[in-house]
């Protein structure tokens, strides 16, 4: 065994290379908005290129990294593009692409305080400072009897939060002996569908969740929850959960906390409050009123990665109660057990989430926070909100068009009066031209352009071209 | 509107200080050697040096590189350094770190298909490729009527086989209107603690969960198994789901997949296979005989961020029939909805998961097989289970340490003979030193010693001071 052959990349071959890739990346940035934003590929376009068979021996790093330019760029939407306006962004930033590669380079696994001290304790410290930089409930502070975890995503939060609802609701039983079908839970008509999904998994089953209807602001009707709640207590259920919304992907409604937050102290249901694009808003004091009610949520979270220049993954989940998580998500097995745990004076944030493993991801949401410093990220995100108005503005001034939705932040949602036909061919004719990205939604049972002014590099520019291109396409629609 | 201040880093910044973090990379593993493996730093330490607000200005990158060594480095625990040997690896490599990097400065999601056809495309492709290097069966591949996708961890995957069992044998029941308590899964006194974890997510119930009991390899015994299955059918239950491991946590015991797989067909029970960190091992010819029975499992995972060098999240999921997954998982709103979904012809990865949202993941799977080509990736697996037997040799050797369990891969469980006593003193001894990290399980309720090689790095003479080091602390305990 004296054989020290290695086909490891060394430390200065890494750094050679690393220079390339990072280069690449500026360079990528600086002509990002030469690509097309929606790829242009057809299904199995990108694969039809690949070899069909693993290399047998090793390849040339130069050869990979052309690669992801040649077979790679056509097959990418450019969701870091300025023009990109779909869905709700996937936002990123320089500050937080270093950050994260930090975190890849010390490939530290985080799922005890043991096995790296520093990604548990930074993770603790900046959501902290999140609590402060958003006027959270100190509650939700780890110096409380809270605190905040980060997840891959909203889903991962809002499934979190209803395990730990349900469990609070039974007395533990459900993870003892299983789900017995009389739980139920309740979210808006336009909540995301992870909460759907939360409930298919967590064995609730889907027709124990009751989605509310809205008002006509596409916000939940408190009357018809606490009105569902007595029915189902009626119905001898065990109302365990609730999923109230700031900022509904389908148009940004924000359902009203403070009264969904008093009738489930009233019938000790578990709220939870999802704002995963929202939340950031919070930075900005004049936001603030959105967020009224949280003190009576039990669960809170929002996406860093989605508007808080932050790239994925990265959502902030906040519990009131920390222990009621943790002795829902804890299994001790004898290969993890060590003194620190046992010390009880130390977080293991394995017992806060669905996987054991665990990335050192509050890394990027440190240098976030710290190359921007809340003034920069306060600058931006107001900046994004006045280009949606800005926007919002011309679409009400332009009579083929009209606002189908408040605008409370940074989305717009809007449609052309020509009908159904004429916004789907509008958004078609847009996607398809590679200028502009933006997606839709159903809103009345009327299909709705949506336009999220939310990418990091958006400027005042962009929003006027994408505008100019939608009235160009209204006028070829008629 | 026409300010167009901005906080973010320029793309020649992102160059300049993008550099300086690759530098820093490169750097740490050149002097990797020279930091206590496991961090020294006591419980609030880190955060303690922390400022207690968020800095309300911007600050230089150069400071944040500085406080990651002054601020961070003494909290991490280095899954990195060579000396290296607790839990199972998660090993990294220079091509797996610059892959995640694109992937970071892309910044795409690639929940659907159409947000990033190459992030869905070259996932695919990958992982099929996987099937033909590790001989797995063909029904994994995306060709056939399975596929595979990456998940964050093995605990997810098998997450999602329960969830995907649950709605088999319920013909979807569950997912419409919840649990019932009547499901019961089985896996081995052995295994993983997710397994435990999943049944209480999925709304089973841990007390549904039989944990069967194992043969002196520490493997699970079949006879058990068809026993528990049998009285519980005997007292009404549904039997969905077994978990069988091919290298468990504890000590690397290989479950009887053939045997565990007949008993399961025999019975319609979904059989998932968890090879998280072993499944690696598949690479070689000479380590397929382990995986036998594999044609038998519904679903199968191993976890190339282990013993693969590719830096966490990666793991590899493995479906024989997509479409019982995807009905399992899938919850379409219509702000989801597109043409590319709606013809049918392209996997949207999102119904294969928990998460909404996805990260471009492939990208670095794919750079780290093309850098070190099967050939590189075999000679290191080869390797690290030569030197894994050449420790596990020197410990029959010596007349004061026995070996605890079988050694089919590159996990050595031994221990003093000296009692628990002495072990756990040479441990706590050699782990505050900070020579190198090892960790303990419990074998035959006696705290045995776990020293497992994988970590990327690890050579001979590694191994050797560690055999040393153990060898001085045994003469300390007398």
């Amino acid at each position: 065994m004296s054989d020290e052959k290695s086909f490891h990349m060394t430390p200065e071959d890494f750094r050679r290379h690393g220079h390339a890739a990072v280069d690449w990346i500026a360079d990528y940035y600086k002509r990002i908005e030469t690509f097309p934003v929606l790829s242009q590929a057809a299904p199995g376009q990108i694969r039809a290129a690949l070899p069909a068979h693993a290399p047998a021996k090793g390849e040339p790093f130069d050869a990979m990294l052309a690669d992801v330019e040649k077979l790679i760029l056509p097959g990418i939407t450019h969701w870091q593009s300025p023009n990109f306006y779909a869905y709700f962004p996937c936002n990123a930033s320089g500050a937080a692409i270093l950050g994260d590669l930090l975190s890849s380079g010390l490939g530290v696994q985080g799922m005890l305080w043991a096995t790296s001290p520093a990604c548990t304790e930074l993770e603790s410290h900046v959501l902290d400072w999140l609590v402060e930089m958003m006027g959270l409930p100190q509650k939700f502070s780890s110096s409380s009897t809270g605190g905040g975890v980060i997840q891959d995503t909203a889903s991962s939060s809002s499934l979190c939060a209803l395990l730990a609802a349900r469990e609070r609701a039974t007395n533990f039983a459900s993870n003892r002996r299983g789900c017995d079908g009389k739980l139920a839970a309740y979210t808006s008509t336009q909540a995301h569908s992870s909460i759907e999904k939360g409930a298919l998994i967590a064995g609730l089953g889907r027709e124990n969740l009751r989605t509310i209807a809205v008002d006509p602001s596409f916000a939940m009707r408190a009357d018809e929850l606490a009105r569902r709640i007595a029915e189902d207590r009626g119905a001898g259920l065990t109302p365990c959960f609730v999923c109230a919304t700031v900022g509904t992907t389908s148009s940004n409604a924000i359902d009203p906390v403070p009264e969904i937050g008093r009738i489930c102290r009233e019938n000790k249901i578990w709220l939870h409050v999802d704002a995963a694009m929202s939340g950031t808003a919070g930075l900005c004091q004049e936001f603030r009123q959105f967020f009224d009610g949280l003190g009576l949520a039990d669960s809170y979270c929002f996406n860093p990665h989605k508007w808080m220049f932050t790239n994925f993954d990265c959502d902030c989940f906040y519990v009131a109660d920390r222990k009621g998580l943790i002795q829902t998500l804890s299994v001790l097995p004898e290969y993890l057990r060590n003194k620190a745990t046992e010390s009880g004076a130390v977080f293991d944030y394995r017992d806060w989430q669905i996987p054991l493993g665990r990335r050192f991801r509050a890394l990027k949401l440190w240098f976030v926070i710290r190359h921007y410093g809340v003034e920069g990220l306060q600058h931006h995100v107001r900046q994004h909100v006045a280009l949606a108005q800005e926007f919002a503005g011309w679409v009400k001034k332009d009579d083929r068009f009209e606002i189908a939705a408040p605008v409370p932040f940074n989305l717009v949602c809007f449609r052309h009066r020509g009908g159904d036909e004429a916004n789907q061919t509008i958004m078609d004719r847009l996607n398809r031209s590679g200028d502009l990205y933006l997606t839709h939604t159903r809103l009345n049972d009327r299909l709705t352009l949506r336009l999220c002014v939310g990418q990091t590099n958006t400027q005042e520019r962009h929003v006027k071209k994408a505008w100019e291109r939608i009235q160009e396409e209204a006028g070829r629609v008629g």
